[in-house]
């Protein structure tokens, strides 16, 4: 017998039938002799009909309100969910936050889970109950209702998992696991069978929107297993796991390069001659921050002009206006020449835990590139990463050309 | 300075505009310098919403699962307002009930209040903070979140004016007070200024549906001042008070009769000749209160045979035909003579705490009646009351006739 904490999120319940379909799968894990924890999400739609009526009724709609008025979201889900599990012959209880002490530290909306109490929840096992928790949600010292921010619903999956000590977390998702490369720009791009945290760190955060990124931070610190698969069908999905985790007898593969993404949301900013003294990286990017514009790679350079140097940096493209604009003050401030946009620009990665042991991957990624007549507009590297800008264009045959290279597809 | 309870059901609070109005009735009572406790109910609307979803779901929708899902309307409403008032410039905080131990006692959907703690509140309010508190749902011993049932939230207002020791519970309202007759049927029905808690208690539970029967028992227990008043303008509604509070330095007006009523959702059954023995008052009515079927008014009478009994009752209009199916079984298994149903019956009620004391109203009531041609099928009474079961054809008749001959109508 195992303890299973499965997590769907609100497309998986965005119905009453869906509903009904998730009781389903929660029951017959039951019956297959597991313990079931189950988390879920709002239905796909109730957020969002949520936000327009906080919109109606403030020009600010945030802060501890806000929380309070989205967090019933899930309590919706969760007591149609026990509902239907119970219709269906199982034995189900709802929990929201506060019932289980799932206190959080942090600012409203963006809390981070601090602490779970969990012997209401291992009480309800033992009785044989399937426990229907509200992802999302937690509780301040001052007992006000938090929430997680968006894809919160994982963190909260995998920290039940670690405090109940589960087997495994399972996420339910839209798509069946985690890809070598995106399916639809690669073609024979293989569902990778395990998959390190640090890796899924390194993809999380580069957009492959599968799992949010603190649920991989919080599965690596308390070393929670989770397989990631599809809410659709049976088949096995993608574990992410400890290089060391054992699965049938064995750890993982040991790959040098286990996937490779690509990212357009970032543009590129590069600010040309300025003045090259102390305090300038300070004097650039503190009226970002200000603004709340995250910078992701920043590479600094001797320019060609004696005492000056180039700057270049990439914010998400939705900031890029904003940020230009900034820039063009800074200039003014610093006497630098001038500033520089591109919104056309890709950001390519190859991940693998295999590259701290070997080298050359680098050299081979430039290589392949450079074959393809595709020019490297910025490089910055990680113990486990590479990643580098191009134009944009070249996106496609990039990411193609660094799977075959790294020969990451199926065999077809 | 005073401290204000103020009650707004779901209609007052049935769109975002209507908020915002709520909001602002708020806040005029801050500017006059008052402390503020504002009750609110679930959007108009919501509640039904969320009944259908459980209902797709689940074909026993209620107990614990239920609650936790109708209780998320009011958890809606609360952040919404708190919002709103924000918004226009005051400071609120909203609470749900486990945020004030809003312990409950009893079956889920029809929870009693036990206790509140309210110190939170009571500091929330001494920061100058309007408390926005969820009408309708509790908390049990348990954790479990609970409901109050229908009107549910004038008594969470009630009970919370008993705990902060509140000057006034006011009640907004879709009428502007309690009136000494139905105007509807009466056209010189006069508004109540003052109106006991035992009249009103009457008047609830006889289909008066301006105040929840419980929140009237709570009122009466701690002697909370409640004041009826209109949610869509300014004007003085009815003061639900003790007999002696003083107003403006006097007491209540002593009347004989504060109002006449008439209930037309109640049935008349009869069962004839029954074997007159010890038992049989229980043999009759145990099957019914084991369908949940509630008896209202009891008159037993020597039947035209020796040794058997003559028994009418009356119940609910909707259940009027299941009940009358018990019977005949029950009149076969007694071997009484038979049994007869007639829905087509009113209760006519006459109340006034002047009663007590005044002998002689019961026999102007009946004089009345017998002057229009009226029949009296049954009577019951009260040391407040006299209600009187007549043919419905006559209700409203016989509603005019008392209201004049009683003289409670304005002078028109």
């Amino acid at each position: 017998m195992s303890l299973i904490v499965q997590k769907f999120g609100g497309t998986s319940v965005g119905s009453t039938d869906r509903i009904q379909n998730v009781a389903q799968r929660v029951l017959a894990a039951r019956r297959a002799g597991h313990q079931v924890v189950v988390v879920v999400s709002a239905m796909a739609g109730d957020t969002n009909r949520l936000v327009t009526l906080a919109q109606a009724v403030s020009s600010q709609p945030f802060g501890r309100e806000y929380d309070v008025l989205v967090a019933s979201g899930e309590q919706v889900s969760i007591a149609l969910l026990a509902l239907a599990i119970n219709e269906a012959g199982g034995k189900a209880r709802s929990f929201l936050a506060h019932q289980i002490r799932l206190r959080t530290e942090g600012v409203h909306a963006k809390a981070r889970v601090a602490s779970i109490e969990a012997p209401i929840l291992s009480d309800a096992l033992s009785q044989g109950e399937v426990c229907v928790v509200a992802g999302f949600q937690g509780m301040n010292e001052r007992g006000d209702i938090t929430t997680l921010g968006r894809g919160g619903s994982d963190t909260t999956a995998v920290a039940l998992a670690a405090a109940l000590e589960a087997d495994v977390c399972e996420i339910y998702t839209d798509v069946d696991g985690v890809y070598t490369a995106d399916p639809r720009i690669v073609g024979n791009a293989r569902k990778i069978e395990r998959i390190s945290y640090e890796e899924m760190l390194e993809l999380a955060s580069m957009g492959a929107k599968v799992l949010q990124t603190r649920s991989v931070e919080f599965a690596l610190k308390y070393l929670v297993p989770v397989h990631v698969r599809s809410s659709f069908d049976e088949s096995e999905g993608s574990w992410v796991v400890a290089e060391d985790y054992e699965m049938d007898g064995e750890v993982m593969e040991q790959v040098v390069v286990r996937a490779v993404t690509c990212d357009t949301n970032e543009a590129r900013i590069s600010l040309i001659g300025v003045p090259d003294q102390p305090g300038i990286a300070y004097k650039v990017f503190r009226p970002l921050s200000e603004r709340e514009i995250v910078v992701d790679m920043i590479i600094q350079n001797a320019s060609r002009e004696e005492g000056r140097t180039d700057l270049t940096f990439t914010v998400p493209k939705a900031d890029a206006t904003e940020a230009e604009g900034i820039m063009h003050d800074v200039v003014e401030a610093l006497g630098a020449r001038g500033v520089k946009a591109d919104a056309g620009v890709a950001k390519l990665s190859v991940v693998g835990v295999g590259m701290r042991t070997h080298s050359g991957v680098a050299t081979r990624a430039f290589e392949v590139l450079s074959a393809n007549g595709i020019n490297i507009q910025m490089i910055s590297t990680s113990e486990i990463k590479i990643s580098m800008v191009i134009a944009e264009r070249f996106s496609e045959l990039a990411v193609r050309c660094l799977h075959e290279a790294f020969e990451l597809g199926t065999d077809t």
